[in-house]
């Protein structure tokens, strides 16, 4: 496997394109579109939010069917609490989209992200539909990984090659996301393309596996959205098949886990006010659910990403939080080290200021908490929280 | 019940005391020591935190006995993850103060606050002890209230006087607490003080059911402390005997509710960095679980508590974060009212941005939520989240 340039038309048979219909008043691009040359297999993963947008609610019902052949989707806007209007409102642009790509309504998937509890602007997105189809292109990976973002500062985009039996397939994807972004769900909107040949309910549980392992082990600030979304699309272009149980799921797997964890780790990097980005890695946890828990514990606790965000050397604070979760364990034998250095042991801190300081104030800090109470592992990755995530978050709306 | 001026000394044949010991470099209060004149019943409720610091290991033993006379904290120093050293240091100012004052070690509860990792500077306070016990006094309640804050703003006191059959007992009280405030178990340092005649079991019975309706109910960052005490001592002075069952013990129960209410609600008025106190009631939900975990999620969502903090009416994210709990409910149905204005209907927002605007810019923000899944009752205190509660964490130790 090996990395390639390229997102969403990485692999063969994509186009995309990106522009600004005139949602965000910032002029941004802020429509996207992901075509498949042919039918491809879809895959789909949906926030577990009980208020899911219209988008949403549109999208679950569609992909079920197993193909699809586009991806809409808009920023600036989540056309979520927006009521039987808002369902409306969906329909209405995907269906112009649809028509304008000559495809059958029920093959075109749309997402939404944005301000919730505003109505979808659905007559400008109707304008910016023919200049969106006229642009496609495999050079427009780029634009379209742009106008997905809302409070991002870098588009996320990411793309391997990799071979079975000689043969080589691809896979790319782009995503978005940094803030209300939380752990135990698809926590953005992502869209996967490769152009393997794979059907739809082995495609769904590899990207499930694919968002367990990566963005459910992220969180930016512990809010949960009701918007995720990760599609993935895959047309066979390659004609390297796919089968469950062989190297080849194997491969492949690897393949959307290394895309999807490359753009969660940038969603992390890209945090809103974000300066520094944290690994908690558990290990020695009596089961993989307290592993889970006891690092998603740290990584949410708000006083350890202050810390983090301030390098100051207050390591028991690491402590506290793992203490506070549902793991058990004996605080005697807890080990917590950075960057390889132990700085709490026998149920007492055991670095000095001046060297806590230096470990927390690396642009990635490496935690390693060792509970001593059994052989399972969990890991989140976390940011940062500074003022400048209060600033944007006190005024989003105006 | 009426409430009356004072705190710790209140009730009576209680003295209490507040000086400098040096631990804090402003050279503010931080030693405490509040006395019963006879020996009194003792109720206890300690933090569910894993990782335990020094005086609740101390304390949770000595507490089980049933009786004590007096009680010692420090603030400036937690006396955590110190190791079997950081339990030696607790025992030794413990048989200072206790000797100080001729009571058994025993009898003498301790509680430390501050940072978590430092050893506890013992000569300084052993130093300290002669000055303290020879300051007790019944108007020194408030420097003894001083003497136990760390970052609050305020001391925070309450006094309530009751009667049981025309005989009147009182129940008076102080706490700290600005960060590292979690609900879900006591979650701050708190001494009551009564002159009730009560068993110690039924004190113990009466102190739990208050914490979980008071301090149970307030956050400030979600943050469980390793700290966390809360003190009962009943003393009899009053000749008021409180007997389970009866009405004595409904008034008993009131009292002590209404001054750990009055001194939970104090502690999210003083949340680090906070400008907005928000009270989230949830009706209608299936389970009285459910309704406290959704009050829960909304009083813990960063999004919720910077929206506070701006006033920026963007109401979909309460939606979001009750969608985002363990509570089952009809989106459809959700009805989310601001200060009694509906804000959430029918699946859709309901307002206004100028609306919205107006109600969240009071300095207190009632929401009611009616998940109409059933008769449930839930409600939570938090405060808003601001640049300030970075600004204070960011550089706690230094």
């Amino acid at each position: 496997m090996q990395w390639i340039p390229g997102g969403v038309t990485a692999a063969r048979g994509y186009l995309a394109a990106g522009v600004s219909a005139g949602i965000k008043r910032s002029r941004k691009p802020d429509v996207a579109l992901v075509v498949s040359e042919a039918s491809a297999s879809v895959g789909a993963v949906f926030t577990r939010n009980r208020v899911k947008a219209a988008p949403v609610v549109v999208s679950q019902r569609r992909a079920r069917r197993g193909t699809a052949r586009a991806v809409l989707i808009n920023s600036g806007c989540a056309n979520c609490l927006t009521g039987a209007a808002g369902l409306q409102d969906a329909l209405r642009v995907s269906r112009s989209a649809a028509t304008a790509l000559g495809i059958p309504e029920q093959e075109l998937l749309i997402a939404s992200t944005g301000l919730i509890g505003r109505r979808l602007p659905v007559a400008r997105i109707q304008r910016a539909i023919p200049g969106l189809t006229a642009r496609l292109g495999r050079s427009s990976h780029r634009l379209a990984a742009e106008a997905i973002l809302t409070t991002d500062r870098l588009p996320k985009e990411a793309a391997v090659a990799a071979t079975v039996n000689g043969h080589t397939f691809r896979v790319g994807g782009m995503a978005k996301g940094a803030g209300m972004i939380a752990p135990s769900m698809a926590t953005m909107l992502c869209v996967v393309t490769t152009d393997a040949d794979i059907a739809p309910a082995l495609l769904t549980k590899v990207l499930q596996r694919a968002t367990t392992e990566t963005f459910n082990q992220i969180s930016v600030d512990g809010d949960m959205s009701t918007n995720d979304t990760v599609f993935a699309l895959a047309n066979g272009r390659s004609g390297v098949r796919i089968r469950q149980g062989t190297a080849s799921e194997r491969r492949f797997t690897d393949a959307v886990v290394a895309v999807t964890g490359a753009l969660a780790k940038r969603i992390v990097q890209d945090g809103e006010g974000a300066t520094r980005v944290m690994d908690v890695q558990v290990t020695g946890a009596r089961s993989d659910r307290e592993a889970q828990a006891c690092a998603r514990q740290v990584a949410c606790s708000p006083l350890v990403k202050t810390m983090l965000a301030g390098a100051d050397p207050n390591v028991g604070r690491l402590a506290a939080a793992v203490g506070a979760s549902s793991a058990r364990f004996d605080p005697q034998q807890l080990e917590i080290a950075i960057h390889g250095r132990q700085v709490v042991a026998g149920g007492a801190v055991r670095t000095d200021k001046a060297a806590a300081r230096t470990l927390l104030a690396r642009p990635e800090v490496t935690v390693r908490i060792n509970l001593h109470a059994g052989r399972a592992c969990g890991r989140m990755l976390t940011c940062d929280l500074t003022a400048d995530y209060v600033r944007i978050n006190a005024g989003y709306s105006t």
